[in-house]
C-alpha cells in the first residue's frame, strides 16, 4: 500500500472518526469526561500562565520553561483543533460555527507572534473556550438559562440597537459642543474632539474616571445635565430587557409546534400563531 | 418672457417639484436610493472633517483643503436644504417639523462662524440627520421599533419630569448642606455653592469623577448617604420606563381575534393561539 | 374698646380669616394666583441670592444690599407663616403637616444664624417649598403621578429598609476586611475603619471617586469582587420598585369604596376587598 | 453524687435546657426580649469598639479598658455560643444552621489574634448578627420581605451565575487586550495582566475610579466601547431580577377565593374581589 493510499484509507476511516467524535465532542463516556476535563485544565493552565508571564519582576530562569510550556499548550490546542476537522461529521458547519471560530482564535495567537510581538497576549481569547465546562459538569439547567438569557436579548437586540446609536450620536454633539465651551482654556484636557466625545462617553455612563473634569462654570452646567441624562436613560435598556425577559418567561421551553416544527408557542396556547395546527392534538381527544 | 415670469414658472412647476420631491423625500427609486446613500457620506465626511481639523499637530497645509471643503459640503447642505422647502407639498409643515429643524440647524453653523468664532463646531448637529439612515436600508422595523420606544417615553414623560424636580431640589438642598460643612476646610474643593451642587450631582448620579472630594468626617458621612440614595433612586426612573413599555406591548396584545375576539396576539403570530383562525384574513387575499 | 378686645376681634374674625384662606391656600382666584406667583418668584430669588452670596470675588460694595434683601424675604417668610396659621381654619393640622414643617424650615435660618455662624445657608430647605409651583400651574396631573410615585415607593419601602440593612452590614464588613489588608501599606488611606466603610460604599454603588484606591494585589481583587457585587445587587431596588410600580399601575386611581371609603381596587374588581360590598352598584341594577 | 454524674445530670437537664431555650432563642417573653435587647446592644458596642479602636490619635490611656471590653465581649459571646449548643434540641442543626456559622464566626476572631494579629478586626463579622434584630422588634413583615427577596433571587440565581462567568471572561480578554495596547507605553499602569483586568472590572461595572486610565488613542476607543457594553448589560441582571420578583408576586395572587375559585387577590384583601366572598373563613371565626 502506497503512502497515499494510507492517508486516503485513514481519512475516511469512519470507525476511527466516530470513536474521536464521542470523545472530543461528547462527554458522556469516561473517556469523552477526561478528555473535557484535560481540556477545561489545559485551557485555564495557559491563560494563567499569560497573566503571571505579564507581572514584572519574575525571575529570569522561568522564562525558558515557560516558552516551552507555551509552545506545549499550543501544539496541543492545534492538535485538538486539527483533531476537531478530521472526526466531525459535517467539518465546514464545525469551522463557521460558534466553538468552531472560537477554537482557531484561540490557537492562532502564538503563531500569529511570530510576525506581531505582543499578538500572543490574545491567547487569552481561549478563555471564551470555559464556557464548554458547562457540558462536562451536565449543568444543563445552567446552559439551559443561558440560552433563555440570548433569545431575549436577541429579541430586544433591536431596540438596543436604536439606543445605542442614539447614544452614540448624542455623544458626539456632547463632546463637540464640550469641545467648544472648554477647549479654549489653557491647560485643557478637552483638546481635540476625539477627547471630548471620550469624556462624554465616560460621563454619559456614569464611568466618571475624573482623568478628564471640566473647568469652566458652563462646563460643569453641562456636565451635570449630561450626567442626568445618561443616568436617566439607563432605564431605557433595562426596560427594553425586562419586558422581553417577561415575554420570553411567558412561552413554554423548547416546546415545537408538531406540524410546522417551530417554537416559541405561550403557555396558554391551543393552536400554533405560525400555521394554526392543533399544538396538543392527543389532549384534544 | 421676462426674468419674473421664469422665476414664477419655475416656483409653480409641479412636475419638477414631484420629481425632487421623489428622489429627496423619497428612497424607493434608484434615484432616490443614491441621493440618499450620498448626503448620509457627506454628513458623515463633513463630522469627521470637524474632528480630524480639531487635531493638534496637523501639518499646516492640510488647513486650506480643509476649508474648501467644509464650505462646498455647507454650500451643498444649504442646497439641499432650499431643494427640500421648494419641492416640499406643504413648505411650512416640513420647515417646522422635527427633520426640517434638525436640516436648518445642520446648515447655519459655517454661516454663524463669520459672527462667532467656533461656532462652526456646532456643525455635529449634522450627525443627527444619520438617524435618517434608516430610511435608506429599509429598516422599518428598527423605525417602528424606535416609535415603539418614544411613545413608550413620551406615556412616562411626566412621572419622569415630577422626578426630576425632586433630583433637583434634593441635590440644591445637599450641595448647600455640603458647602456649610465641608467650605471652611482650607483648600477645599466645596468653595461655593454652585461646584457643591456640581458635586452632588457628580455624587448623586454615581458618576463620580473624584475632582471634589469630601475631606472631613462629617462630609464623607453625608456623601455616602447620598451615594446610598442615589444607588436606590436610579430605580425610579427605571421602573417607570420598565412600566411604560410593558403597557405599550400589552397595548399590542389588544389586536382581537375577528373569530373568538380573545386578545393577547403576539406580533409574529398569523393565527389565532385559541382558535386557530386567521388573525388578519385581509391580508392574505 | 380696648386693645385685647381688639386683638380678640381680630383673633375670631372668620370673614378675614376666610379671605386671606382664599388668597393664601388656594389658587382659583386671581388674588391667590397672584399670591403664589409672587410667593415662588422670592423663594427662587432668595435661593439664588444664597448661591451668588457663596461666590468669591463678588464687590464688596454688593455684600450690604444682599444682607437687607435677606432680611426682607426672611420677614415676607415670617409673616406669611404666621398668617398662614391665623388663618388656617385647623391650625395645628397645618403646622404638623408636611408642608407646615418645610414652612417652617424654610423660616428659621437666619434666625439660628445670630447663634450659629453658617446656619444661614440652611435657607435652601426653601427648595422644597418650590414643590407648590404645581399648584399655581393646575398641573393637576402631575401633582397626581407624584402621588401615585409615592403610593408604589411607600408600598415597596419595608422591602427597600432590608435591602438597605443589608447593605450597611456588607459594607461594615467589607470596610473591615480591607482596612486589614490595606491598613499596613505605608501612604494607605485606608487608614482607619470609617474612611475603609466609606471606600466600600464608594465602590459599592459604583460611584467610584478614586480619592482611595486599593494598592495591593489582594486589595485590588478584593475591590474588584466589591464593585461586581455592588453592580449586580443594584438589580434589587430596581426590581422591588418596578413590581410595584405594576402593581400600582393596575389599580383604578382614587376610587373610592361606596361603603367603607377605602382606595386601592383593581380595576378588574366587582366587590370591596376590605369590607365586601359592591363597588359599583348602580352599574348593577 | 460524684462530679461526672452531676455533669451529667446538667447536660441532660430537658427543663433548665427549655428554660433557657424559652430565652435565648425566642422572644415572647419578657425575659427573652430583654436577653436580645442586650444582645443587640453588646454586638453594636463590640463593633463600634473595633471602629473606633482603628482610629489614629486616641488618647493612650483608653487602650487598656479597650482591650478589658473586646475580652468580656468576647467571653459573652463565647458563652452564649457554647449555652445555645447546650440549649438547642438540635445541637448540630443549630450549628451549620446559617445563624449557628455567623454565631462561630462571630465568636473566633480574638481567639485567632493570638495566632494571626489582625484577626481581630473580624469581629465586624459580627455585624451580621444584627439581622436578629427583626425578631425582636415582632417586625415579622420585614422578616417576610426578606425571606420573599430571598426566595426571587435564589430563583433568579442560576441565570446570574451564568451572567457573571460571561462578565468574568469578558473582562478577562478585555483586560488582556488593554495590556497589549497600552502596555508598551512609557510610565503606564497597565503594566500588568492582573492590573489591567482589575481596570475593565473598574470600568465595566461603571465605578471608574480614575487610578488606571488610557493613555492612547485606541485605549480610550476601547475604554469607551468596554463603558458602552458596561452600561448596557447592567440591564441583564436587573431584567432578570424584575422577572422574579413579577412571578414570586404573582405566585402569591395564586390564592383561590373558596367561592368563586378565581385567583388574583391582593396580600391586603380580605373580601373576594370579584364575588364579595370571605377569602379565610376560618380564620375570622
Amino acid at each position: 500500500m502506497k503512502l497515499k493510499d494510507r492517508l486516503n484509507h485513514f481519512l475516511h476511516n469512519q470507525a476511527l472518526k466516530h470513536k474521536l467524535y464521542v470523545i472530543i465532542f461528547e462527554s458522556d463516556t469516561p473517556a469523552g469526561k477526561l478528555f473535557d476535563v484535560v481540556l477545561i485544565v489545559c485551557i485555564i493552565l495557559s491563560i494563567l500562565l499569560a497573566i503571571i508571564e505579564s507581572l514584572q519582576g519574575l525571575p529570569s530562569w522561568l522564562s525558558t520553561p515557560f516558552v516551552i510550556l507555551e509552545y506545549l499548550f499550543t501544539a496541543f490546542f492545534t492538535f485538538e483543533y486539527i483533531t476537531r476537522i478530521y472526526c466531525s461529521p459535517n467539518p465546514r458547519k464545525y469551522i463557521f460555527s460558534f466553538f468552531g471560530i472560537i477554537d482557531l482564535l484561540a490557537t492562532l495567537p502564538l503563531y500569529l507572534a511570530f510576525f506581531l510581538p505582543g499578538a500572543r497576549y490574545l491567547l487569552v481569547i481561549r478563555a471564551f473556550r470555559i464556557i464548554r465546562v458547562f457540558r462536562i459538569f451536565k449543568l444543563f439547567n445552567f446552559w439551559m438559562e443561558g440560552e433563555r438569557l440570548l433569545t431575549s436579548l436577541k429579541e430586544s437586540s433591536k431596540k438596543i440597537a436604536v439606543f445605542f446609536l442614539f447614544v452614540v450620536i448624542l455623544v458626539t454633539a456632547i463632546g463637540t459642543l464640550m469641545y467648544m465651551i472648554e477647549g479654549t482654556q489653557p491647560n485643557t484636557q478637552f483638546n481635540n474632539i476625539p477627547n471630548s466625545i471620550y469624556w462624554a462617553i465616560v460621563t454619559m455612563t456614569t464611568v466618571g474616571y475624573g482623568d478628564i473634569t471640566p473647568a469652566t462654570a458652563l462646563g460643569k452646567f453641562l456636565s451635570a445635565c449630561v450626567m442626568l441624562i445618561g443616568y436617566t436613560i439607563i432605564a431605557v435598556p433595562t426596560g427594553i430587557v425586562s419586558v422581553s425577559m417577561m415575554k420570553e418567561y411567558k412561552k413554554l421551553k423548547g416546546f415545537a409546534c408538531p406540524n410546522c416544527q417551530k417554537t416559541g408557542h405561550e403557555e396558554n396556547a391551543t393552536y400554533c400563531k405560525y400555521c394554526g395546527h392543533l399544538l396538543h392534538p392527543d389532549e384534544k381527544k
